[in-house]
């Protein structure tokens, strides 16, 4: 049984049942008779998916010992990338878009966690290019934490004409450079748009930030002051949730 | 040579060199006569620190090809946590203070994360307790990218004890928690103020979250619904630099 292949925890399992049905083979729980696991449970048996009652110590087992509380899915299919042909629908899906755009980010588990991140960020897709990039390996989808299933992950053959159809569309896009002038706090994310990323300490690419509407960076005070990529993008992403929130108030 | 006595990277180099020039024994360089690396090397020679020009295969070779922008210190000593009699220096030090807690954060390399993350914030220390928590193992100082060896991590025997003196100090101590009702947004972190962040899966236990001034929680929307311990921090750390610049403005 292949770790790409499993998907647990009670909400990524939840989103999986909801959301793609289609994609989940079997669903494994501790307690069938249980609160949100006779919920899952229901849930599963409305799609005709098999439920089966498992002790604790197989799903630790099946997990190495993750947080799993209780439940897990065997996934028909591992996640699948998508091609830039989902980007219109994702686009005409979106009330008002938010997309994270990876510039060859190598790391499959920092596209891992730039994918959970995305996810809990409410951000419609993850872009990266086809080529000289990580893509949804097992080491990925392991650190995505679920998110793999639920947050497109659309791989691109040319960035940089992909970038120019999101501006077509009508995003604006922003770039994070470590020399930008503008703090991201100072930047509107409130209208429809995109935020790039570059890849583990090499930055965007000349090209890439050329086609950028405007740059940004995160202000760093410590002696290090470097971000791991995916920490960069969750705070960027947050940013932008914070902005858009429909009540903001409080003392800030 | 053990990787827990590498630190690499223009920043994390010239930080150590500058705050903590006995820590280190040597440094290493791709070019003496170049740039920043030139820099480097004076201000390692000025400490009596020797240094070595190597071919960058060495240097790839020394950090598995990690991005090391041509310098590398050896250090005389691994980075080595402190204990709570630290914490009362460390206050008197910081103007406003902002402290990161985690209580029984369990993976090496999530407290490495939050250790790069702190610095890059500005934080003044990392706490945690001694037992069932993840120390400052090889890994951890991999994924600190040098923090390990610049913010300081402050392992204590007792942590509720540390958390009243941490009040009776004047910090107001906020908790992490996805049920809190008010945002990481609304709260305000401008005073003096402590982080706290539960472990993997299980957040804060019972007594830390009783001994907290106030309950905080990052929005979410996604499906997943959840980050990883160390994006968690870097949100919340990030949004009281953003309170605290001293001139906010923009659209924001």
């Amino acid at each position: 049984m292949n770790s790409r292949h499993l998907v647990y925890g009670l909400h990524p399992v939840r989103a999986l049942l909801e959301r793609a049905p289609a994609s989940v083979d079997r669903l494994l729980v501790t307690h069938r008779d249980r609160g949100a696991h006779s919920e899952l449970a229901a849930l599963a048996t409305q799609h005709g998916i098999p439920v089966e009652l498992r002790p604790a110590a197989t799903l630790d087992r099946l997990t190495q010992n993750a947080t799993h509380q209780g439940v897990l899915v065997l996934l028909a299919t591992a996640p699948q990338a998508q091609d830039e042909n989902a980007l219109e629908g994702i686009l005409a899906q979106a009330e008002r878009p938010l997309l994270l755009v990876l510039d060859e980010v190598q790391d499959p588990r920092n596209l891992g966690a730039c994918l959970r991140s995305a996810d809990a960020a409410g951000a419609h897709a993850v872009l990266a290019p086809r080529r000289n990039a990580a893509g949804l390996t097992a080491a990925a989808i392991k650190t995505a934490a679920g998110a793999a299933g639920t947050v497109p992950f659309v791989q691109v053959g040319n960035l940089a004409r992909t970038l120019r159809f999101l501006k077509g569309a009508g995003l604006t896009l922003y770039g994070a450079d470590a020399s930008a002038r503008t703090a991201v706090y100072d930047t509107d994310l409130t209208p429809p748009c995109a935020l790039l990323l570059g890849g583990e300490g090499q930055g965007l690419r000349r090209l890439t930030r050329e086609l950028c509407d405007g740059l940004l960076t995160i202000p760093m005070t410590g002696a290090v002051g470097s971000l791991n990529v995916s920490v960069a993008a969750a705070v960027c992403l947050f940013e932008a949730v914070r902005q858009r929130r429909p009540c903001p108030g409080g003392p800030a």
